[in-house]
């Protein structure tokens, strides 16, 4: 292991956040939030000298493989995690820092799951640092440092790569460093325009600002207690279209930019992608309609929709309580909580790429079994898939459910429920944040154990970071020089 | 597809199944139950009669491969069930078809999932041929017909391969026909055991009977209302003494009997088999204890390693109604279900021998990212797994939460409680028999829709066939001549 490496990228991390934090400063001024203002003033020095002095010295040796790409990754987020909640605790919005470090990692991590129970009476300035995390955490805060800190192209794409949701990490450039620069002005260009979008439609600009954070980075917080469904049918409308834009593999947008809708929509995964959203919407508009929970024929699709989209891109937001929904529309979502967005979006979930590359294995084992001269190969965009990344993906889905059982066996221990047992679980794996019964859409996480709460904390960074770097991290071997 | 051999393997199946059919037929006249009696001597020559002219005519070509193995399997299932169902309408013990084709099915597979609300009062022959079914199905009709049938051993192999559990399968000795015939001798020295160990307990020779099928078979159907919870504490600990042989691979058994201890004891699947069942009955004992729901503290540890013994192997029988358990000892037993038994063994599940492939393939996963330079093998039982095996085992993950995700939704049509819809699934696609709530070891499967009934029958044949058969004979593809 590279220590010096390790160190040096972790105290540049830490003037970046110190940069990051200049924004909700600012806001506190500008509504006159002195207190908060302060505290966020007196952290932002402390990242900043505390960063200056860390990185000062450069380190020995630049080298970094896998190894430390996944290490720097794993440590990054926890410690960005660790300071972004100070503001929560010193600010007294969540005086308990496990709370307010829950909150943050829910933030980072873009899942939107809660422990408030009311989001009403918060400070703008901190409100706007709480769905500002979502906008940090969305795109990835390495990738924003590989995007500004000199750093050799051939080392970056293996924090790229630990960062990055994804079976395989298209670089949409050859240099990472541009790929990393394109990404993000791509990212602020959406965010920009849904500001824009949500502002005409009505709503005021620091409702807008916040509200596009929260979409663009697939998060979920609301800033209201009413939710998304306090808004009126065109700004529901407008987040729709933004979340699922943003559950889309962002290479798109760069063929689409240069002009090239052919390879934009050649890639398979979005096809199967907006598929699933029409046809899954269909079903349960289709559903809810017949059980008259949400009155018209147009308002059911409208909230199917709304639901599907914001589940599907794992964002979270709610207008509707689908908790109280028939079960065949509780268990589709619970099923496309799972499945989540494409790679390369700002989604979470397992992505679809990889459950096509799963459904397409199994359907050449079948082959094989009836034609044994069948070619075991799968296909994916037109190419064949390499047999590496087949078994990555392979290993990726044991890991996956080992996991996955392996944490609802521990937040069992709280003896909720067994819907809450389960998608609490669901929930923050796959960073959506509202799941079904005590988590539902009206429900919030505040009453698990502060075990439980650790453990959702491990899965939400587990699902943000796609298993790989928590794990790593943990191996005692990682750590060997 | 060579149909003539299929055809050729089917009508012996019908002979084989008059053959069975004579043993309900002995105990109706034993018990004086005249009316069924005619019943069973009806069938059994219909099939007789129709089996020896179907497979009079040799087939034109023995030829026989993976493709024509998987058809006959899951057709055989299909077939011998809708023979199976045939006693309980005509009896009038089920009038519906479809129920008595659902209670056959859960026979056949050992899932030991009931739609009768009742069983005290069903006749003697039929309850008799009720849990025989568990019997035959606990082993393999074609493993028995292998047996018995001349047969090539080259194509034997694929009848083995696809009715028979594992990732793999291991002939015990070089011959197919010879291993069948082992298999079937040590089956029948358990069942023959069991009776007389609960005879001696206590049972009558019929109760001793029955129960020993369920038991054997890994099936769970039990003869009176009370079910085991009405026997003395020395009978359940004889069943949970079988219901544990039974979880266990039968090559041990082999093994043991040829004084090769050390070979035994070397399959590494056996000791976690082991291991997981007195860690989980530790912890589970624990759970139930503090919450002082089973009384005295031997009393939370005998019931908490009755349900562990008996959810592990998939057989299915409850003394304690483990749906009034605390969350912890409810999930603890979900997961359980879904990991079952040992391959090779009667018992259904995910089986142990695959949940380590895919742990120690992961684990291989996140070292070779550390260690680019580390081997990616994965070893069982001391030796290497080979590529293709690692390949099949991650395929059949794949299919497998498929299979669980497609089934679920379906279900949840029936618009029922989420562990309802959850547990359905999961205890019939790994034969275990009772889920939690409604189809809770005090619930039964009779409320369910006939769609729903249809799915799961679908889920219990595919979980005893291990996906497959089942997939593979609904491929157009495999039809070709």
């Amino acid at each position: 292991m590279n220590y010096s490496m390790v160190r040096y990228v972790l105290f540049r991390l830490l003037r970046v956040m110190g940069v990051l934090l200049v924004l909700p400063f600012i806001v506190a001024l500008i509504y006159r939030e002195f207190d908060s203002a302060f505290s966020f003033l007196a952290l932002i020095a402390l990242c900043s000298i505390v960063g200056i002095i860390g990185s000062h010295k450069k380190p020995e040796s630049k080298i970094m493989f896998a190894r430390e790409g996944f290490t720097i990754t794993a440590v990054a987020w926890i410690v960005m995690s660790m300071i972004g909640a100070v503001p929560f605790v010193i600010t007294g919005t969540i005086p308990n820092y496990i709370d307010a470090l829950f909150e943050t990692v829910s933030g980072f991590t873009t899942t939107g799951g809660s422990i408030l129970t009311s989001v009403d009476q918060i400070e703008k300035s901190v409100q706007f640092w709480r769905t500002f995390t979502h906008w940090i955490g969305g795109m990835g805060v390495l990738v924003f440092l590989i995007a500004v800190v000199p750093m050799a192209d051939g080392y970056s794409m293996h924090l790229m790569r630990a960062e990055s949701p994804g079976p395989v990490v298209g670089k949409i450039v050859p240099k990472v460093k541009d790929t990393a620069k394109i990404l993000y002005l791509i990212y602020i260009a959406i965010t920009l325009l849904e500001v824009v979008c949500l502002w005409a439609s009505g709503l005021s600009l620091y409702e807008a600002f916040t509200i596009s954070f929260s979409t663009v980075g697939t998060g979920g917080f609301a800033v209201t207690n009413a939710g998304i469904g306090g808004y009126s049918m065109l700004t529901q409308g407008i987040i729709i279209v933004f979340m699922a834009m943003c559950g889309v593999n962002f290479t798109v947008y760069y063929f689409l930019i240069h002009r090239k809708p052919k390879e934009a929509f050649a890639i398979d995964e979005v096809k199967y992608y907006f598929g699933t959203i029409l046809v899954a919407s269909a079903l349960i508009g289709l559903n809810v309609y017949r059980s008259g929970l949400a009155g018209s024929a147009f308002n059911s699709f409208h909230h199917a929709l709304f639901a599907v989209t914001s589940i599907m891109t794992t964002t979270g937001f709610g207008t509707l309580d689908f908790d109280q929904w028939p079960m065949f529309s509780k268990v589709l979502l619970c099923v496309l909580m799972t499945v989540g967005a494409c790679a390369g979006s700002t989604g979470g979930g397992f992505k679809f790429s990889r459950l096509l590359i799963i459904v397409r294995n199994a359907r050449n084992e079948l082959n094989f079994l009836v034609h044994p001269k069948a070619v075991k190969r799968v296909y994916m965009d037109g190419h064949t898939v390499e047999g590496t990344t087949v078994k990555s993906v392979s290993a990726y889905l044991g890991l996956y459910v080992i996991t996955f059982i392996v944490s609802t066996i521990l937040v069992s221990l709280d003896n909720f429920d067994f819907p809450t047992t389960i998608t609490s679980v669901i929930a923050t794996m796959n960073n959506i944040g509202p799941g079904l019964s005590m988590v539902g859409p009206m429900g919030n996480y505040s009453q698990f154990s502060y075990f439980s709460k650790i453990v959702l904390m491990f899965d939400m960074l587990a699902g943000r970071l796609e298993l790989l770097p928590m794990f790593i991290v943990l191996k005692p071997k990682t750590w060997r020089r």
